[in-house]
């Protein structure tokens, strides 16, 4: 088998920006291709088919109705392209993306293959693994309204599949969509986990200059420098949350109104490294962010969030001390459920530009209920 | 005055990503702020009250109805922030962007502000000027149904601007945002300049990767030896349109769907070094090139566009000849009028992905008719 780049998964190189993109060729190819949508999300996008509308008024929680029977992500139910039904899952359920934007077995481009090696055509077998996470059986519940034992059960899967993945590829992306303005139109609870053997774009950067960074600061870490100053500098202008082991910070550096980064105090490479405690207060930091977002603007707050932290894979023993573990939220909404920020025009062809600052958006978020959602407002009573 | 970064519109490092980020509170401080909605548009979303509905089955081009009196884009109407109607005017109009992003005075950060000097909370000031060129006198007309002789006029007017700002300016950045889907819901032909003091994230980006290719390259021009790869290396299977002075290609590391870049084939520095032949070709390629876009999904189709050439202002007499003037095209549409392409969780965490290769796009724009319009088509039979 030769690489033939109309069917394998590869990069390419954009040498006036210096960065690659991923072109997934085999994902055309499959008969049902013109069905499914076009994002990132394509399998469940096109799996979806009970949609579950969203009630604001409405707090029943148990979703005993037609779209969870239907729904592809629900215990019980078979989806398309797979031949049995999923399991009666209690907690979370792990399967692999039917359509996959990487794939595992690719030969290599050859040598004679005229794209190779060229300062202005360069590409190279993307190789990887695609994974879907459900969080929990009941489609309605999201992260924000489920029990701490609940997220216990998708922080122990993350790792779980985080360490399974580890083991073999570069970088382990697991990254969450949230909501229709992010392309994911499945109200059920899940994020998705591709795995690489190679470091994507934003991977490679981290891995530069936070070595950069600790090479010139004596072995400073860029991140723990980072909390100290947010922490002791600024009378904690930008700081939303902080608990024992982890921070919730508004970044001085944030592109999106609310964007906020999630990291634990102490210096941690990745995931695999958290204490059974770290993993146990994770769950709460997240359970409160996530409330406070969904009471900004009373709505299910849509975002793309992930996780970043030291390589694995063939890297696995490479000094990588100037890494820190910390997760990114990315939300697009501005001022209310149905104001976004777009990211286009001069963001796009020159440079990310924003309105309210930092400082602002973490004051709002610290004066928000982290305990209270807003659509149990009502029985609280 | 001193700078105030809560009032003055700035820049901000962020030193895990190597990129700046613009932050313009100053928007945030007008008492009608709330009104006006989120996008880089804001000033026109916010003006727009006579919305015009895209009607595919209307070929009336005579927009005299209500929205032409109310469109703030129009000739003879009253901009809420403006004293005076806008001119009657034929061709083309220049005005200020009454909510601009940037500030032309602003007084520098000083030594002792806490923020000046750092690793980690870098900021700068941001000083600048933003503009707004109407295209048209009529709302309903869009660039690829004017004739030549209205699009030379924008072209003219793009240089008239172009030449004023970058005598001030290290970087004039001209871009269009067209339709809803971008954050752009007024349909009035249209778009914006934003000239900064500072090169902007992708200006600097551009700037260094041509530099070093001209380095190692013994003086070589990054896309002019691009230009000659695809044109004689790739059977043109990239090149979308082809003609005297002008190519329009869908990049080998294209990220979206169907991105195309538009570039003389001569050695052009900047808009203002085109020969009045080449203006005129511009005007007929870029004609020819949006007729296929829209024809692509019989859709007015929606993008981001912008121009980069060489830095001005005070970057005028440095060496530039490392430059080529392009502009780029991203067009979220991916498989109707209605599916676009979302950059969101992968892309925004990792990288940019897509499914349809670049070979297949170009073939597609390429078997589109760039002469007739899918609106005139029963016209002409
Ligand atoms: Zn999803
Ligand atoms: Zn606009």
């Amino acid at each position: 088998m030769t690489f033939n780049p109309t069917k394998h998964s590869h990069c390419r190189y954009n040498p006036l920006k210096d960065e690659w993109v991923l072109v997934s060729p085999q994902r055309l190819q499959r008969p049902w291709a013109g069905l499914y949508s076009a994002c990132l999300h394509s399998v469940l996008s096109f799996l979806c088919v009970g949609r579950v509308e969203d009630d604001a008024n409405d707090n029943d929680e148990i979703a005993n109705d037609e779209s969870q029977k239907n729904n592809p992500l629900c215990p019980g139910v078979t989806r398309p392209s797979s031949k049995e039904p999923n399991p009666f899952y209690e907690h979370t359920f792990v399967f692999e993306n039917d359509f996959p934007a990487l794939l595992a077995e690719i030969p290599d481009p050859s040598n004679d293959e005229k794209t190779a090696k060229d300062d202005l055509f360069q590409c190279h077998a993307a190789r990887g693994v695609c994974k879907v996470i459900c969080f929990h059986p009941n489609s309605r519940l999201t992260l924000p309204r489920m029990t701490l034992d609940d997220i216990a059960h998708v922080v122990r899967t993350w790792l779980d599949v985080y360490n399974d993945l580890a083991s073999k590829y570069q970088w382990v992306q697991i990254f969450e969509n949230r909501g229709d303005i992010m392309g994911c139109s499945n109200p059920h609870p899940h994020c998705q986990v591709w795995a690489t053997d190679f470091l994507p774009n934003e991977a490679r950067i981290k891995h530069k200059t936070q070595k950069d960074y600790f090479l010139k600061h004596n072995g400073n870490v860029l991140l723990l420098d980072y909390i100290q100053r947010e922490l002791n500098d600024f009378q904690k202008e930008r700081v939303v949350i902080e608990h024992e082991h982890w921070l919730v910070v508004v970044p001085y550096w944030a592109v999106w109104p609310y964007e906020t980064m999630l990291l634990p105090k102490r210096h941690v490479l990745r995931l695999s490294d958290l204490t059974p405690d770290e993993q146990v207060g994770l769950g709460k930091i997240m359970k409160e962010l996530l409330i406070k977002y969904d009471n900004l603007f009373k709505t299910s707050f849509p975002y793309s969030m992930g996780w970043h932290g030291a390589p694995t894979g063939s890297m696995i023993n490479d000094d990588c001390s100037h890494w820190q573990l910390h997760a990114s939220y990315y939300p697009p909404l501005l001022r209310s459920a149905k104001i976004k920020k777009f990211m286009v025009g001069y963001e796009m062809l020159a440079q990310a530009q924003r309105d309210i600052t930092a400082e602002l958006a973490a004051q709002t978020l610290r004066d928000l209920s982290g305990e209270v959602h807003y659509k149990e407002k009502k029985n609280t009573k």
